[in-house]
């Protein structure tokens, strides 16, 4: 996350002036000058209006113009579905509330990349910018992005986009990490992991995560206990079923997200074994419903909203007619320790 | 739902036309004309918008111009957390996506009614109607979006509002009266119900729907298993375990939420009881984790993106200069059985 933002940032007069009239510190007011990600939504968009209003991170940009109330960013997501969707829309509505913005929220239904008549659409009403949440985004449709002439970042792809391409992801190797360290520190040794599609980057992260926190343990790693499917809730059932029923079965499962924990408790319940009793569960995403389910579920934190919350103050940094600091940002999240572990079962 | 609508309805040959380009049956488009809800949100603004430009409710109408693409359809939620919204965003994104027409989202952020500075960009954007989710919108609220001069309808409003105001709500006095029935029909005696807030309309109709199914069992109303929280889970918890630990337990619960069920089958775990073994359990709703959960809930659907994409059809109507042919559109949900109930435990 190196930044060119560096070169051009405002002497530490402006930081404090920004710093007042945010009502935060000036430290606050550096962080998100280096988009570091401990910062809340809310702020930071406060903070990064402010940083354009004072010229940063250039006087010549449109930005007064383009930032005025009643402008409008797109927002496309693949499909509007589940607790993963809002959050994402609510980070970006907070962060144009901020600056009296507007979100226009469409879905690619499915289809992985945005619809013709939406590129149309953009034309005809004033967008002044987009954030895209589509896995699937070819060489074409961000050739067609482009020729927009709008900014545009990206959030979560399923591949590294084009050089120049903004974009946010969170942080899944560490994930994976954190997931499975909490567990092989409860003393669990054959931990199975249910993954999305093999193709994506975030699936392929957490899972190497997870495989080097067998190596550190001296555990080995065994193909039988990994399992690929997508994010949702079929095949992962279907997965932790076959898992479960193994001769020498795991007792710890960590999900690639929370649907898929929820289905492993489901295909716990169907073999009569209890979480975290026999077996352990751990989600990714902290989606609200995981701390509402029993056992209440330990899971990574993806911070979608901040993610989000990014994503929109990059495209906004775009419009202030500046670089973001870094194209690629990844924000970390945490684990969350709840209710579904446990030691392994005594055999 | 007695219309003003049939007295302008077009004749048959029109119907079927329409039913022609729509790629739908003629009883199909009637459904439509007559605001049943028993079509597909997308069909249903397919469908609409044909009816439109055949001139329908009113050839006078602007309708030709006002719903040319690139034309914006404000959303107003008062809260962006969780299934319930994103369900509600769905089925408006995709009644607009059938017409061309995009979907800009706000959130009240908690205040209950619109931002000021939303009714002020609502003029320096393109927007031409609104679909309002605020549940305690005033009077003086209410005056502001009249004087706006853009048609709008609202989603499940606390109050009735005042006549000529478009809305659809669910119906959820029948919903309670199914629930409750359900566990009348597995033999259970004392069911206690967990409602929303007394003074909401849904809460006082669900409730009276459960009142109405012990009635017609002969069963006795025991006001000391009926209570009132909010919609979320940390009331709904402590309330599910004041009624568990009663003298004398109630063997079900009927929930006002699928929170709220979440939040039993906490409490039930909590005391060590089994749902549905012990303790039965129907939520409202069927948010998509209904059936991720263990056991799978039994829940009174609540068909919130149907409901939206009926609040943007009236709006598209209004645009078309035609009225709603009715101001006020209940939809009916249905119980989904799946098992979290069972018969009462012996005792």
């Amino acid at each position: 996350m190196a930044g060119t933002g560096e070169d051009q940032a405002p002497g530490g007069r402006t930081l404090a002036v920004i710093a007042q009239a945010a009502g935060v510190s000036v430290s606050t007011v550096s962080k998100v000058l280096h988009d570091r990600s401990d910062v809340a939504a809310r702020t930071r968009a406060k903070v990064q209006r402010l940083l354009v209003q004072h010229g940063y991170p250039g006087r010549s940009g449109p930005a007064a113009g383009a930032l005025a109330p009643g402008g409008l960013i797109d927002f496309v997501v693949n499909e509007l579905d589940g607790e993963w969707a809002v959050e994402l829309i609510r980070g970006a509505e907070e962060a144009l509330d901020e600056v009296g913005m507007g979100l226009v929220v469409s879905a690619a239904h499915g289809s992985g990349r945005p619809a013709r008549r939406w590129l149309d659409s953009l034309a005809a009403r004033r967008t002044l910018g987009a954030v895209l949440v589509v896995p699937g985004l070819d060489q074409d449709a961000h050739r067609e992005l482009r020729a927009l002439g709008i900014p545009f970042a990206l959030i979560a792809p399923v591949q590294e986009p084009p050089a120049g391409v903004p974009w946010v992801g969170a942080t899944n190797w560490p994930g994976g990490l954190a997931a499975t360290r909490h567990l092989v520190g409860l003393g669990h040794r054959r931990i199975a992991v249910i993954g999305g599609p093999p193709d994506r980057l975030a699936s392929r992260a957490r899972v190497d995560g997870y495989r080097s926190a067998l190596e550190e343990a001296g555990l080995p790693y065994d193909p039988a206990l990994v399992r690929y499917g997508d994010f949702t809730n079929g095949p992962a059932y279907r997965h932790a079923l076959d898992l479960l029923r193994l001769p020498d079965p795991p007792t710890a499962v960590f999900a690639g997200s929370d649907q898929q924990a929820l289905s492993t408790y489901r295909a716990a319940a169907a073999l009569g074994l209890r979480v975290p009793a026999d077996v352990s569960v751990v989600g990714f995403d902290d989606l609200p419903f995981a701390e509402w389910v029993t056992p209440r579920l330990t899971t990574v934190r993806t911070p979608l909203a901040e993610m989000s919350a990014l994503a929109v103050g990059m495209v906004l940094r775009m419009l202030g007619g500046g670089q973001p600091p870094g194209t690629r940002v990844e924000v970390a999240g945490e684990l969350v320790v709840r209710d579904s572990c446990a030691p392994p079962p005594a055999r």
